[in-house]
């Protein structure tokens, strides 16, 4: 006779490995016979609120294995935060009252900031309604702002994405520059941080290799010196590669991407940093330029994924079973860095209310004096969780990734309104 | 004693392969006794007349194997058309005159249509002025519109980036689509034909698979048969992924990317086709959108090259060396096609003169009838090219490229103005 079921959801913006989480949730639950079924929210928490839960015990072996290199949420994610327990009291009792009907024990949720936050809300709430959930947090996010761990899955393979592609399109403007592009603008995610534009500087470290300059949100956008020196590089380099986080603002906090700018039917512009930068290039100094933005394609490039990345979102989601089956609650699992000159890593554990709604900025000392590029620390940081490939399958040219069936357990409650 | 020297320039916008092509003629014609150096361009036909030749015979064996999996072009490429010999005598004189000084019997001019016209005219004028020089053309284009051979070496790479990148990115926004964005938009390559777009298609081939609209340059832009699409798509599917060319226009030729709105500034609204779909998309429907541009990244990403690219890149570079020793002139390596299920191809020739200003257009049997796919014909076209993956070797992370020393030889010649 097996144990609870456990309830698994993927919340927030997705990332090239937060199934390989998934994976690791599923292969390790059914090898351990203290746990039921893992059933998986459709459409992350959502799924719990309507009851919607995916029986991911119908899946194959081999199908189960096949995420681990399938990038995106498998069984959809949203974007929906539960407000806290006194405004919205009806849907944490939603919950409960799902999770009650359907023998669910543990609330494994797989995201970033917010969703810690979620998911010690729902354990305390569990433990008030009589009805106690052990509740652990799978860390996921490109944006490598939860505190505590050394490191977001995810991330690792944002950065790979980018440093490989800052490299490749530096080689490419660099044979264009003498009669054509001059400049090249790369547009990568982070809003309030700076750490995917810093895994940029990890194309190059010698002296005159892209990229030239990189655009932080951290540091204020000073028209004048980014403009002088893009033309410093020209000159000295004969082009310029310019990596822009979208979240890159001047002093007051206004977004270059939102500049303000409308266009002709009085729509606001759409801008996006890269195209803003280009024009300001052009206008000032006349150069071609082009420009990429990257957009979903980093967070979903799982063909170039980081090695280390993978296997430390399988681990956090192996990990949380682990834990769950230890008896511990209110958790995450954590990556800690060894000491020492060569990268180790392992597994740790941080309290959920630690984590919850707690931003991790990047350190100042790992840009570098003129703001526009990165230090040795940043670089000794961010190097080791790059390394390594790991490929996915290939038929017919294009990856096989993993399409699950998606069954749902059969409804035992009355349909619920979620708000928005 | 070995005999003349060879020329070899690359010309026109780089791409994942075009050093796969210099690495096969470097290698093919240091193996035979009967040439002399590959001397190459700095900077393509520039190089030839400003008399910088780069000597890559002290660039090691390693070096040279290496190019086989470096992108963009080592030895750096150009935007310059030498124009009609009546229009500009001097610098075919000069062109002559290097090749004269520096024992050049042999001239590879590996590009698009404009390169492989130059190169033809080079063959003429040389006769003209009596110091024949044999010279070859190497197809290079990402945009597949060169006119004989069944595919250009180049185009494979950049459509697997685009296959592959749509699957990728039709997962993401499939995962997010319920609570968050329902629409996204890859902006690819493809001014005047829709061969980079089509690639896209690649990504599914089963109903309500991405990419589910396809924006081609050869289908006039209906904007509201386009957003009833979009409609149905996301009511269907629940998201709708778009693929479109920079290329797509108006019935009346106008690009989408150049709408003619203006910013605040007065500037030309800096566009892109993608934000230009973004906001027409949002104003109609209100969907949440995602959008990416990618720019030289599809060009430069030697790290998803096809290895069926690479190897025709190189066999054209090889059998350029091999049309030479066989005293073959004003002639192009080509690809052709084997009959059968299975795919095969061999290396054929063709006159320059049939290439030169040629371009081959995409069939209309290849759109699908509604003018927003593909069809099982170019299905079966394309699926070959993008097939077998070639991944260069990885260093902490990123690929190792090649990086030449590029030595310029001595000399001999005043200097010359080049026009531009």
């Amino acid at each position: 006779m097996s144990g609870k079921n456990i309830f698994y959801a993927q919340s927030g913006g997705v990332t090239a490995v937060i199934n390989a989480s998934a994976c690791g949730v599923i292969e390790t639950a059914r090898r351990n016979r203290k746990f039921g079924k893992v059933l998986a929210g459709r459409n992350g928490i959502i799924g719990a609120l309507r009851e919607e839960l995916i029986d991911t015990s119908k899946e194959s072996v081999q199908a189960i294995k096949g995420l681990r290199y399938t990038p995106s949420g498998a069984f959809g994610s949203c974007r929906y935060k539960l407000s806290a327990v006194e405004n919205n009291r009806r849907e944490y009792e939603r919950l409960i009252e799902v999770f009650r009907a359907h023998e669910i024990g543990y609330f494994f949720y797989n995201g970033g900031g917010d969703s810690q936050d979620t998911a010690n809300k729902v354990a305390e709430f569990s433990r008030a309604a009589d009805y106690p959930i052990t509740c652990i947090g799978i860390p996921k996010t490109v944006d490598n702002d939860l505190p505590l761990t050394d490191c977001c899955p995810g991330f690792g393979s944002v950065a790979k994405y980018v440093a490989v592609s800052t490299l490749e399109a530096g080689l490419d403007v660099a044979s264009m520059a003498e009669s054509s592009t001059k400049v090249f603008v790369l547009e990568v995610m982070g809003r309030h941080a700076g750490w995917i534009a810093a895994a940029a500087g990890l194309a190059g470290d010698k002296r005159g290799e892209p990229p030239h300059v990189i655009l932080f949100p951290e540091i204020a956008f000073d028209q004048e010196r980014f403009l002088a020196r893009v033309k410093t590089c020209v000159d000295r380099y004969g082009s310029c590669v310019i990596v822009a986080s979208e979240g890159a603002q001047y002093a007051d906090g206004r977004f270059l991407a939102d500049a303000g700018s409308m266009d002709a039917f009085g729509h606001t512009q759409l801008g996006g940093v890269a195209p803003t930068l280009v024009d300001m290039i052009r206008t000032a100094h006349g150069y071609k330029c082009h420009w990429s933005v990257a957009d979903y394609l980093q967070r979903a490039a799982r063909h170039i994924a980081s090695a280390t990345d993978v296997e430390q979102a399988y681990a956090v989601g192996k990990a949380a079973v682990e834990f769950a089956a230890e008896g511990r609650n209110a958790v995450m699992p954590i990556i800690r860095r060894g000491k020492g000159k060569h990268y180790r890593w392992s597994i740790d554990e941080a309290p959920l209310s630690r984590v919850a709604n707690v931003e991790r900025k990047m350190p100042r000392s790992y840009i570098s004096a003129d703001g526009f590029g990165i230090t040795g620390k940043a670089r000794e940081y961010l190097a080791p969780l790059i390394r390594g490939e790991d490929y996915p399958t290939f038929k017919n040219g294009v990856p096989v990734y993993s399409r699950l069936k998606n069954r749902l357990v059969r409804k035992k409650l009355p349909a619920f309104d979620i708000e928005g």
